[in-house]
């Protein structure tokens, strides 16, 4: 992985996908006793940055092979990424997807034209269910992170960072990136190291799920004990990935680990300040830098607000717990 | 007014207003059964297209003048858009707010360093009670609507959605504005009569406040009965402007009349599908292209969610009538 495939993912993600808007607030400034801006990827097409890795993987694949579909396993944004990258390059989706995943995640896979089949987090191997149907089927398996042409089009979501707080005068910050495979993590890192060297890459994970905080201090891939037990249902994953973790090794700084109720207290921010809809995982780095800033170096911190799709009902929960 | 009156209020917010991006969903394309592009001016700085005529208004005005201070009065969106355009411009702000205006609006205004005197919008003429004020410490009143520089800065977001427009191959649509006094109505309307000819810009109101509707048709300017009794606070001004009138009668087609119950339903589709926060008023123009659309001809309708003040419980409200 380098920049030139990064580079190449951003051409053939050009007008397919959003270059999302880098936002801030006085009031968030005042908060955090830091200038914060937050790259809003909920606004991305599917309401996450997962449908940059998904048209990336998409986009280079042998039009044959795409042709005959594609599978994916996810508990939820990758799914939809996926979904609307296959029906539109005009070929069909399979999505193996928890069966714990938000209501409202699994019913748009659906809508966006994908066939979902359902397997339990806590028992069942997705990685297994997965090699088996892509076999069956004659399916093209596009992984969530672990996948070079994934990495590429989250790594476009680095580049724009890059630009956009150039464009602001802003040359030296940390970034903060919510974390379950390291995909988005990983790709934001190396375009960061290419293009904006000055802006230090830290992974931010919910408590319980610091996998990648416990890796980066060890130096090997460590793994979660649970799999289950964390509002931020998109980031538990429960080990980085063998092609991420090198990267996240290389270029990250320590990582920082969040608890459920910092997450649905930056939601009630985000909503009251931003006017953005974040899920508790796209949360995790805007919660770092608010509540946590005590441990960050830097006067400007770049947050990720990496997806927003959240059920209704968790959403009321965060604003009646925190809202304004 | 004319065209080169808005591009110089757009070269003087460059920089200093956000662009804000022109969004869709496919979801929301199959509720209205047309091509659905959202103008998502909650995203703009202190949560409302306010911002934009205010700070046009104020960059426009002589140094000496400017530096006495400022006053306005205003529901709340306009309120804040004063105070910061005023803090940034290192200058005082006075606000006459009406006491049922939402606590949020309030209370930001506040905190964006202005000084705030609350009214009762049944019994006293906010008007009156601005001019006096004006008078009495030497401060220059910035009307909401009713003023040159104010249209002109509105009519920025008119600029940009030509741009945008044409950047994705729209050449023809309705333009769809929610409307209090004319103000973002009146401009977009000029500037998209300069600009895009083939992007018609309808008005959209609540019931009960659809003088805007009325006065369209009956060709003068006609008021509403009620002061109160709309969710929508933003836009139930009880007449259209002397300035913004004019423009509207030889630019707008017919008003469109929503219900605050459309109103509602549209911030939780806004929530779903967009993931951005609309107040009721600010909802109005999506609530008529998703639940009206049978009125609309165009197959694309450009909608401006113009603003994402709203209260937590209100939104909350919202999301537990008509969220997924």
């Amino acid at each position: 992985m380098n920049i030139e495939r990064i580079n190449a993912a951003a051409i053939r993600l050009s007008g397919k996908a959003r270059r999302t808007p880098l936002l801030s607030s006085p009031f968030l400034d005042e908060v955090a006793g830091k200038r914060i801006l937050i790259k809003a990827e909920c606004l991305q097409h599917t309401g996450s940055f997962k449908f940059r890795g998904a048209w990336s993987a998409l986009s280079a694949m042998h039009p044959a092979m795409r042709a005959r579909g594609v599978i994916a396993f996810s508990s939820g944004n990758h799914a939809q990424g996926i979904a609307l990258a296959a029906s539109r390059h005009g070929t069909t989706s399979v999505i193996i997807m928890p069966s714990d995943a938000p209501e409202l995640k699994v019913n748009n896979t659906k809508a966006l034209g994908a066939e979902v089949v359902l397997y339990d987090r806590a028992t069942e191997d997705r990685d297994e269910i997965g090699e088996r149907l892509a076999a069956e089927r004659n399916l093209t398996l596009v992984k969530p992170f672990d996948e070079p042409e994934v990495i590429a089009g989250q790594g476009s979501t680095g580049l724009e960072i890059a630009a956009q707080a150039a464009n602001i005068g802003v040359t030296s910050a940390q970034v903060l990136v919510p974390c379950g495979g390291g995909g988005l993590t990983s790709g934001i890192a190396l375009a960061l190291a290419a293009k904006a060297p000055a802006l230090k890459v830290h992974p931010v994970e919910p408590a319980g799920f610091d996998d990648v905080a416990r890796s980066l201090k060890s130096g090997r891939r460590e793994t979660n004990a649970a799999t289950t037990g964390s509002i931020c249902d998109a980031i538990i994953t429960p080990t980085a990935g063998q092609l991420t973790f090198p990267h996240m090794k290389r270029l990250c700084g320590a990582g920082i680990v969040v608890s459920d109720d910092d997450c649905l207290r930056a939601m009630a921010d985000a909503f009251t300040r931003l006017k953005i809809v974040l899920e508790p995982g796209g949360a995790a780095a805007l919660a770092a830098a608010l509540y946590h800033s005590n441990s960050l170096e830097s006067d400007t911190i770049i947050c990720v607000a990496s997806g927003g799709n959240v059920d209704a009902d968790v959403f009321r929960d965060a604003l009646q717990k925190y809202g304004k």
